[in-house]
């Protein structure tokens, strides 16, 4: 066994009351078309295929969409999520009723479309920083109900999940640290009040404040909409002893730059929140 | 009274579910750096301000999402959904306890953004169609589980529902009239299954196609991916037996022309899924 | 293949909460009874039988309630929902543990008593007017939490669903009339708010707003609570540009003659609310 | 104060979960007439009338749904649940929005047609066997998922409630008591498992099970079908050991006999399962 | 067959709610240890050890987690709830994919560790009233969302369960009676309004009560706090017309002096509330 | 302002579900006594009250429970949770309805019982190693979905918060380390994985490993059934780098002494599995 890590994948116990909302969603009291027009004992098969090139991310969800209608169908995936492919790449085989075939298929490229989209544009933001010591993050800027299979999708394009929620980072902004009385006082407060297994994360707007966190104990420093040089400068203050972390309005275009100051991650909001869906068919065989 | 329409807007019954699943979503087991360091007595204001111009949507999920975490917040719409506004306006004054500002203030952006950037991307579409008969229209291609508030953000960018999920509208493809035995015996059967309420779409690729669905009684027709010069055909063809949607691949270059054609209705799914979130910002005073 | 309508039937998927809620509302804590006297081992077998001639429908909604409780359970359907079958004909045969039998038996019948009683009632009205060219419709009076179920029936008794709920239709009444100023107004409005896949429908009572509403385009009228020989009018005035729908306080005893007007459908609120259940029982062999 | 019993009435925490999912089955995506037509700021007032003579049951929630969609209405009850009332008698005024007043206004009849219904014939049933010492009571042939109102719709109109559900009374019959090897044999082992708050019910289909059951210390017995002379032998037998419950087969024809041969209560499926809705309007002006 | 009682289980129908819940509780977003470093393909087997003599409950839960994390997990179970078992015994058999143990384990073993503390609790105070014509019973001091498994715990360790909820028994207390203008007078009103399958308890504290309440033809009378030397003069004041139930303050050291009175049982609220959880762990081999 | 720490408190919307799926647990179909024998129009009065010493915790789901069956109850707090009271003291003041003081009194009670006797459970293990630098922790060893309460109750006696779940914090076992092939295999593995807010754990069992984890990079040492001179010892080699935590069979006599060692943490999971209800009434008049 080596320390290559496994193609990432969802555990169906986690999705499935996901998929099974999102199909009552569309289905509502029932396919129309399909209960008039097709034979409940016809059978179909369908491949879902990547008109273009892209990180593939949430086949998973089609496959348990297919399932979830047909107890009995057969799916098979024909790559692994995190993969990148090609355009007219087949991702997925199902065989099924065409009933369930032509019923979960809005939901199964919705899921796949959007997943992909994600990883696809994370893939390029990882590719710019590869080299650098510089890990690309997400942020909670997520579709809201998604956050689960958007920052899986992150993870798919080889990015790296920031906080999930407000309950497992402690993250102490300008306001925080007004009312608190200082950047000190602020920390001090926090570590009173939380368990040793949370990180403390503090938002920085000047070298000043850096160089305080870092002495007060801070885990990650927040380098908020800082140019290249004065994060080299941060990176230099605070020399190792907390996590520096860049963000705010960071594109392709600029994101390299960042990466080389030597900052250890750069989170991108737009991972999640400026990503579209990814051009996906499923081509279907009744 | 004139026939004016009112101003969109969104029942709290319908969308407080919502409201509730994504707050817990991002609250957990609680806010922990609200919890730490921000009193509870403290009271705190903050607006909301649109940092680019766009069509503004989803203020009432903003609004659900402060009063939810505090049965005291004042929230004032500084303007309604559906409304342009230019950069730098503020659309959302609210006044309720420091925690409950904070805590749900990620959630009320997160909605707020990804809506009016569907209803901005909405908006510029049904520009470029103005003065012609045809109107806009979105599709199925949402994100799961927000297809209520996508499709009510298209209606307050000025885009028209198409149906909402797979039981308000039957739409016949290719693979159905070849199971059928022709597109006359599908509209037959499916007339025979359905009631008087629900309307009948025929997916037509070819102008034969066309004039055997205007023929058979479908109500509307779905013209995929023809140029405009055989849409013009087609319209013509129709002769207003059956309402005309041009769909597939069209863009903010090509909409004009297919409008020009004479169709009574262009679909998009890009409206929901090529929408990217607006840069909108909640500024906050403690 | 031909036109012929496929027996209805009911998605496992769609169904499933109902029985899950149904079962746990009888089961509580789960049934005493049972537990206590039948041995965990015993297998059992019975069959569900109706004791009155009538119309079958809801036998899915049994076998999900079996299936449930024991997931090697074994259902045959002897008969199809939408046949109509004499006193004493079995429909069900089911093999199970003989304490999954007892404790879902009430639950299985509940519904199928129910939902028989209902197709069967709407069996007799559709025989009276056969012939003619009017069709049966169902109304949104339906018993809270079972429209899904007991629309279905309907259909199984041989009649059409009318709207399944608040969005799917826009039914104008007078109060819309009076507070829009006019009909035509009214429908414009309607027409300038939704989309392209949604009809209007429009009350009339009086031949007046019937050619008023004609004229400005509804896609049905409610002819509400007209005598016959209005009716026929009506008819005459609409001259085929609106379906026509009567209303209101039609029996068994009425219904023909309003049929041979020539109104298009005929919508029936006692299908699902004045529908008792029919007598069927489970005959158990332990 | 005396031993009058209070007006029953359904305390809120128990029906919002009803009527809020009643509310979404028939709201879905929102009402499309509602939205379109009337203005938000528009107030409306209704009356909820009798049509027919009845008895009263449900106006709470109706009540509750109209504060649903509503939460400044004004509703106000003008008989109480329980109540005889004449034709033409308005049972309940509400003051709310215009457009909570269409949306909730089907949702609050179907309750209210429903359960007055339920509520009317078992006070038809009462009456019949007043003056005798039989009490009357329902079974678990109600319609899923509204158990606890319909069972609270019996009680409105004079009737008892049997067990609610499979946990809260054992109940033997002929399986049982054959798996078991005798009457005895079953009451002993359901005794030696269950609590000593719950009764124990034997079903008995002869005089010789009669005596047995009553002497091995049953609670109730439930005699199953049979004539008035026989039941009055039971009674005597059973001498005032158990409780004496007649059942199966009895109709408003047939329940004063039954009732004079001085068993103690009368259990009448068609309490619930034979009712129809009652004819009850809302009268709304805007 | 015998009337002796089958070992107790609970119905995986019944307990699925409970345990999926717990383990998203536990898993929330995922398990990221097991993700980590767990290759999905691993396959792994443990066996739960009881640490600690003890007696058993709860396995179908430890077994209902296993299967929801991988559908094809074989469990085994090695000894049956309610049995009495010694330490450094195997209770329970697992083998399955190596993530799902894993992940499943914590949940599986809060389950059974609470609810055997409770059987094997529940146990030792049987034991002390062996022999005596007194049962023991529990109360409803149990732990908010887990009464149906506790009180299931409670049968385990040979107890009875008093009544499950506020609606399966009235109990009059003192407040009641004080209300009502005496016992006779609250007796009277509870038979007026209830069903006759619900007993009726009466909370004594004196003798003259007892008598009263007895003669007023309650079901069972609630002995509350009386010493030994005053429920032994209840019992003969009664004289089998009530359930005597002794109850308050009854400890491991007491319960034999009440249990000695002749009382019919004795309800100690600390079968739930003061049990810990025993010593049982998972041994796992991967 | 100081850095002193608020009063522990739980968000209302946070608890909401939990006390209302308590409340319909106890209520199920209805409170029986309190519908049968309390006027709905008589209010009451309440004050709850520690019987022993102990640790406040949970006033707030009390409260919760009280104004959700009465929303004009009004609950007046005369302790804070994480207060040290008396015996005899009186903690939280209700007027109310009586009907709903009645009805949700043991579900209130519960809550208080459970909360408290973790508080004060945890007050005393705290009170144990008082000036020591050793910080209290609890574990995942809480009531199945109650986790949530039973982790706050632990903060409100002097505790700290170890992970709340599977998904905030990695924590490598033995068989992981085997399965990498080594620990430091092991912790690279994990950090390729997570999110840089995610701490590492190790659990370590001999000298040996706690040098190599420290080593390589671990964030805390779980330090497993280690006697305290070899504890000592753990601390001298890890020298800072990592924090060292003390786990396994720490109780109440043994605690001191492992704090002494110089460890930053100790983890007991008996502060939840092995605490009782304390015991706390409410004394109602009506």
């Amino acid at each position: 066994m080596t320390t290559e890590p496994f193609a990432p994948s969802l555990d169906p116990f986690l999705i499935r009351p996901l998929v099974e909302a999102a199909l009552r969603e569309d289905l509502r009291s029932g396919d129309l078309t399909t209960e008039a027009l097709i034979p409940p004992e016809l059978s179909g098969r369908a491949t879902m295929n990547f008109r273009v090139a892209g990180t593939v991310a949430g086949l998973q969800l089609a496959q348990t969409a297919f399932e979830m209608l047909d107890a009995s169908a057969k799916v098979e995936l024909l790559a692994h999520d995190g993969q990148g492919v090609e355009a007219k790449t087949s991702v997925l085989r199902v065989e099924c009723s065409g009933r369930a075939l032509l019923s979960a298929e809005r939901v199964a490229l919705n899921f796949v479309q959007r997943l992909s989209g994600i990883a696809t544009l994370t893939a390029r933001y990882a590719r710019e920083i590869e080299g650098t010591k510089a890990r690309l993050a997400d942020t909670r800027k997520t579709t809201p109900l998604l956050r689960l299979v958007e920052k899986y999708a992150v993870r798919c394009g080889g990015g790296k999940n920031h906080r999930y929620a407000l309950d497992d980072l402690i993250l102490i902004k300008d306001n925080h640290i007004a009312l608190c009385g200082g950047v000190e006082a602020a920390i001090e407060r926090a570590k009173a009040r939380i368990g040793h297994s949370v990180k403390i994360e503090v938002e920085c707007d000047t070298l000043d404040q850096v160089g305080r966190a870092a002495n007060a104990g801070a885990d990650i420093l927040l380098l908020d909409n800082m140019p290249p040089d004065v994060l080299k400068q941060a990176v230099e203050i605070v020399a190792g002893r907390s996590l520096c972390e860049a963000s705010g309005g960071i594109n392709l275009t600029t994101i390299r730059s960042v990466a080389e100051t030597g900052v250890d991650l750069i989170s991108v909001g737009a991972l999640t929140h400026g990503a579209t869906n990814l051009d996906i068919g499923l081509d279907v065989e009744l």
